[in-house]
This record gives C-alpha cells, sequence and structure tokens, in this order.
C-alpha cells in the first residue's frame, strides 16, 4: 500500500515508518520539525539524541533497501498539504502530526491557542486536501483516551446507544477531557466525523492511551534509527519518567494521590494496531474509533511496577505522592473498552518486568545525558 | 450591572446592547465590523442599511439620555481582548462576537478555518482574560440549537442523565452539529465547560433556535436605531428569507422536501432570554445551558405562514421545493427540551399572523432595495 505517515519525525512516527516499510509499504513521510522548536523553548530534549530525519531516512535505505520519501512542511499551509496530497495520493494517511502534549497546551494563553489552531487546522487542511484529491483515502487520526476524561460510566468505543425517555439512538460517547490539548482532538474528532458524513471521507479515529516504551524491532537494527525518548515533564510520558526518576535515584514523583487510573500501551503495540487499522480500513463515508490501549492501571500501581523493576540494578527507589499539578478526578470509575482492535488480531505485549528491565537498561546507559531539573511538574492546571 | 457586549454592531448585539442600556445598566459595546467585511466578499447587504455604529451609539445617546461605550478591535487579539476586559471589568459579559454563519463556513477550505479558528480562538482569549482580571465575571455565550443535530431521542438542556450497565452519570448532551460553523459553536462549549471546571470561572452558553423579526422596542425609537436585516443564502435565516421571497414575487424556495424541524424565537424573546441570564447568574464555577428557542416548525408550516402572512397584501405565493443544498435529515424525530429559560420567566412572543403582518410590512417598504439575486443557494455541503 501507499501509506504517509504525517508527523514522521515524532516519538511514533518514525517506528511507524518503519515498520511499515519493512513489511513492503510504500512509505512517505512528512514533518515540519516544529517538535524540536518547542523543545528548545522549553529547554528539554529526548534523552538519547536523535539524528535529522534525513540521516535516519538514508541510514534506513543502507540497513534495509527500503526507500522512504520525505515531504517537509506544515500542515496548516494549505499549499505545502494540497501539494503533499496531490502528489502522494496515498491509500492511508496515519495522522500524528500534532502538538502532542497536554501540559505545553496548559502552559498559558499562547500555548492554549496555538495548540488547538495547529491541531484544529492541520486535520481540516488534511480533510479538505483528500476531499479534493483522494476521497477514498483512509485516513487513520491519533486521538487518545484523554477524550473521554473518567465518566462513572463503562467507556464505549466512541459510540454508545442511549435510551432516553423510551427512545434510542446511537450517539457518539459524550467527551469530557482533560486539557486544552485533549480538547483539541475532541475538536478533531467532531470535524473529522463531519467530513465523513458530508462527503463520504472513510476514518479511524485511534484514541490511544500513554505510550511507553523505547524500543520496536526496527528500532534495534541500529542505535541511530532510535526514536525519541521523552522524560521531562512536558513531553515526557509517566511510565517513561518514572524510569528515569529511579535511575537518577530521585523519588518517583506521584501526581495528587496517585489514585487516578489510566490507559497504557507499549510502543510496539502502537505500531500493531496501526498496521491493523490500515489492513481494515473502514467503508466509504465510515467513521469509526478504536480505543488503543492494552491495560489499564493507577499511577500507584505503575510507581510499584518501577520500584519492582529497580531492584535487580540494586536501585532503591522511593515515591513521593506531590501536589497534583493538574485537575481531574483521582477516585473515580474506570472501565474502558477495547474490543475493536482485538477482534482485528492485535496481540498485546503486556508490562511485564521483562520489559521493565529493557527499559531500564536503555536508561542506564543514557544515565549521564539525564537532566534532571526538567522532571518536576511547573505547569499548573489551576488558578494562580 | 456593567455589562460588555461582545459583537455590538451586529443583528442581535446591537438591540441587546439598547434593550440593557434602557433599563439602566452600565453598557459598553465592542466589535471589529468584520461582518460587515464579508457581506462585502459575497456581495450582499441588510434589507435596509443601518448607520455606523458610532454614529448609532451617538443617536441612542440624543435619544435616551444614555451613554454607552465603544470598543473597536478583534477577540483574536489578545492585547485588545486583555485591554478590553481590563478596562471594563464587567459582571456579565455577553459574547456573540462570532462568525455566525453556517453557509459561510462550508463556502471552501479557508472559510471553514476561518470560522473555527476565529471563534474558537476569540474565545479562548476572553476565557483567558476573564481569568487573569475578573474572574467573577458571568460569561453569557450564544450558542446554537444547531449543535445537537437530529438526535432519535430527546433533547435535554446540554445534559443528560445516562444509564448504562447498571451505572449512571451526567454527561453532556452528545453532539451531531450540521455544518464547520455550528461545529465551531460546539468547541466553543467544551473549552468553556473547560474553564469553568479548572478555574472556577461562570458561564451560561444559550443553544439559540433560528431568530426572526426586525423590530424591538428600541429599534422603534428612531428608524435609525434599526438593526441589520438579512434576506441572503449565507446571513439571511429562513423565514426572514421567506418573507422577501414573497414581496419580490419570487417562489418561496424550500430546502429539499421541507419536512426538516428547527427551533424558532423572535428578536425581541432573544433579548429577554439574555436579559433573564444576566439576572441570574450561575454559581462559581459553574457551566449551564438553556436551550433558547420558544416554538419548533418545519420549514413547510414556516411557509405555509407566510403564504398565509401575504394574503391582506394581495401577494400570491408559489413554494418551491428545491434540492437541498446542505445535508441534513429530512424527516427525523425532533423534541428539544425548553423548560429552565421558561422556569426563570420567559413570556414567549409566539410567531403570529401580527407579527409576521409586521415583518411583511417592514420588507414591502424597503422593496425596491432588495436584490433577488443573492437568495438562491450557491454554498454546497456535498461534494462537487
Amino acid at each position: 500500500m501507499k501509506i504517509l505517515i504525517l508527523g514522521g519525525d515524532g516519538y511514533l512516527g518514525w517506528p511507524t515508518a518503519m515498520y511499515l516499510s519493512k513489511r513492503g509499504h510504500q512509505v512517505s513521510v512528512a514533518d515540519n520539525f516544529i517538535k524540536r522548536k518547542w523543545e528548545m523553548e522549553r529547554g528539554i530534549e529526548p534523552l538519547i539524541p536523535t539524528m535529522p530525519l534525513y540521516r535516519r531516512i538514508r541510514l534506513w535505505k543502507e540497513t534495509t533497501g527500503h526507500d522512504m520519501e520525505l515531504f517537509v512542511g506544515d500542515m496548516t499551509n494549505a499549499r505545502f498539504v494540497y501539494n503533499l496530497i496531490e502528489t502522494t495520493k496515498p491509500d492511508a494517511i496515519i495522522h500524528y502530526a500534532e502538538q502532542p502534549s497536554a501540559p505545553f497546551s496548559m502552559v498559558d494563553r499562547s500555548h492554549a491557542t496555538m495548540t488547538q489552531t495547529n491541531n484544529i487546522v492541520g486535520t481540516l487542511t488534511l480533510l479538505f486536501a483528500i476531499k479534493k484529491f483522494c476521497p477514498q483515502t483512509h485516513i487513520i487520526k491519533l486521538g487518545t483516551m484523554g477524550e473521554y476524561g473518567t465518566p462513572n460510566i463503562d467507556i464505549e468505543e466512541g459510540f454508545i446507544e442511549i435510551e432516553h425517555n423510551g427512545r434510542k439512538d446511537l450517539m457518539t460517547f459524550p467527551k469530557q477531557p482533560f486539557s486544552f490539548y485533549h480538547l483539541s482532538k475532541v475538536h478533531d474528532s467532531h470535524n473529522i466525523q463531519f467530513a465523513c458524513k458530508i462527503w463520504g471521507l472513510k476514518a479511524t479515529d485511534l484514541n490511544q492511551g500513554v505510550v511507553y516504551g523505547i524500543d520496536t524491532e526496527e528500532t534495534l537494527l541500529n542505535p541511530h534509527l532510535n526514536t525519541s525518548f521523552h522524560y521531562d515533564e512536558i513531553f515526557g510520558t509517566v511510565l517513561n519518567r518514572f524510569c528515569v526518576e529511579a535511575v537518577t535515584g530521585m523519588p518517583l514523583t506521584v501526581y495528587g494521590s496517585g489514585k487516578q487510573k489510566r490507559t497504557y500501551l507499549n510502543i510496539v503495540d502502537t505500531l500493531q494496531c496501526v498496521e491493523l487499522a490500515v489492513l481494515n480500513p473502514p467503508a466509504e463515508g465510515e467513521y469509526r474509533v478504536f480505543n488503543q490501549f492494552t491495560e489499564v492501571f493507577s499511577i500507584n500501581e505503575l510507581a510499584n511496577l518501577v520500584k519492582n523493576a529497580a531492584q535487580p540494578f540494586d536501585i532503591k527507589v522511593k515515591i513521593e505522592n506531590i501536589p497534583n499539578p493538574r485537575i481531574e478526578q483521582e477516585e473515580h470509575y474506570y472501565n474502558p473498552k477495547h474490543q475493536k482492535l482485538t477482534d482485528l488480531g492485535l496481540k498485546p505485549h503486556n508490562l511485564s518486568d521483562v520489559l521493565l528491565d529493557q527499559m531500564m537498561k536503555t536508561v542506564i546507559s543514557a544515565k549521564d545525558r539525564i537532566d534532571s531539573d526538567v522532571i518536576y511538574p511547573t505547569v499548573k492546571w489551576r488558578m494562580k
């Protein structure tokens, strides 16, 4: 298949590109590298440097013989996007090209509005370009489980049948997102659903859990094919951050009581899920939603897993409950469904000691690069 | 009360400003006049010219003795908005300052993205300014009944209790909007609800039906205090358009089968509803939703009402079903609730022959100004 990956320089975009390229698909990637600029603005960088994307693509060709084409540009620039879509006319587009951080969106007004305009306009522009040049293209859009929030009922996959006053309808599942970033994904979801309805486009909205991990089959082919691994307060996800804190000897920073539950998946399962979506496209005009995760943990459970995983390395881990910088329910019901990807054949890689062991080893090998000043949360949700 | 009206030059903004000023409130208005520019871009104008807002404000002072302060600027310009809110620190803000047309948002990519960025960024900027300078201010935001679409269940006011697999939660009512414009209002609603949750702001989201009518008690004080009356395909609402079509001898252009039902209210009831919201503010941190309309009609019912109202003027009206430019269900269940404003004391002015009679007279008096070339729908929802 001809597959275009938007945000190909990113934590998930790059491994996805290699994974699908390795499996014989004709892969193109696009990026404008703005996330690297955002990192500089906050004074942060990945734990292990990643080479320029041009160079990694050449290395990929040398390593595997597979070509990958790179398009450099901004998804909010309509001329770029229209040229990109007209040139590539892909069978599937995997859209990771958004500002991906909740704390970044909560820094201040300009970060909130930038996050929403960047994400919404990029996706709208893509939808109009697909409508114009290749309406049969399958759009695979990365959403987030954080769109749903923590309702007191089971979370279904995108839609819920509501019975009310003796009548029924299948409705979009109500959204209660956690941040201006999560809100931008809610807005995208509504826009994409509408585009499918009026233009007959087809889309899969992947409401993904928190991704952890650093290695995939393809990143292990060469150390310089690595992907970015963040542990900072802005782009670092919680499990990655805990591993780094353990290795530096810092206490694990649990936000609030740590009882809040979230969904998680290994980076290798992200690749598998995206592939399953690509290989099993929806019907024309169909907008479908998959809840993309494999396990549910509380923050305390994750902290204890890391604590145990650190023991073989003679690392004694302290766990510290710090004031929660976010506004979120800490004690809540949480039962999100995730059947659709399983039905398509997903074989989960659960969070076992073996996986954490590998992550710990990688972090230990880069211990001298850890900047412990960028881990503690400084971005606050509530009023000053 | 100190009341700030955003979009004070508009169809509803100006009558609202006069109405509240007359009742002793200290009213300020803001506008950047971009809607007048949008009208020029599409080659349209109101049926009866409206004077520059500066001049209408002077005339208001001469007529009633009441002062009204005008601030000229763009709601997406943070410096303007922050200065505006810091200077006025109002008790209530009535926010009409958005791109208000569904067809305008459906013209093409640039109109869709402009509508969403203009409306979302304007509202986000306002929320941040209120958070900074006057978090106790009551935000009254104009939404639309079109956020809900036409679900097969009763439409509640903003929230619905969902019972699912033996558990219950009060959830936001799922949204199925009709256009990129209606989507922008859905996005606003989600953003405002979140701001109330995390910062303790208080907001009333008025999901308003289609407004008709031209006269209010205050516009009738002087012919030059009139508000803009649109009958064109872009900014003209259906009843206004039908009256103009009747007077010109054109057939009434019913979109599709005409069986689609919508909610309606008289412009004088908009003023009453907004006043009721102002006088009965929500609690700190509360985000509430009122469904703001008084009656439900199908398009065919409206066409027949206009046909009957035209008889006393010896006007024979033809009704024509034209291909529906929109994508919408034409036969559907529709039972939206509207109890909360009634509970606060709303006394509806229903669509009777008397009201239509006045509208017909006004349109007849301006018959020579009607541009019959701008009525037929040219903006299409579906793929070309």
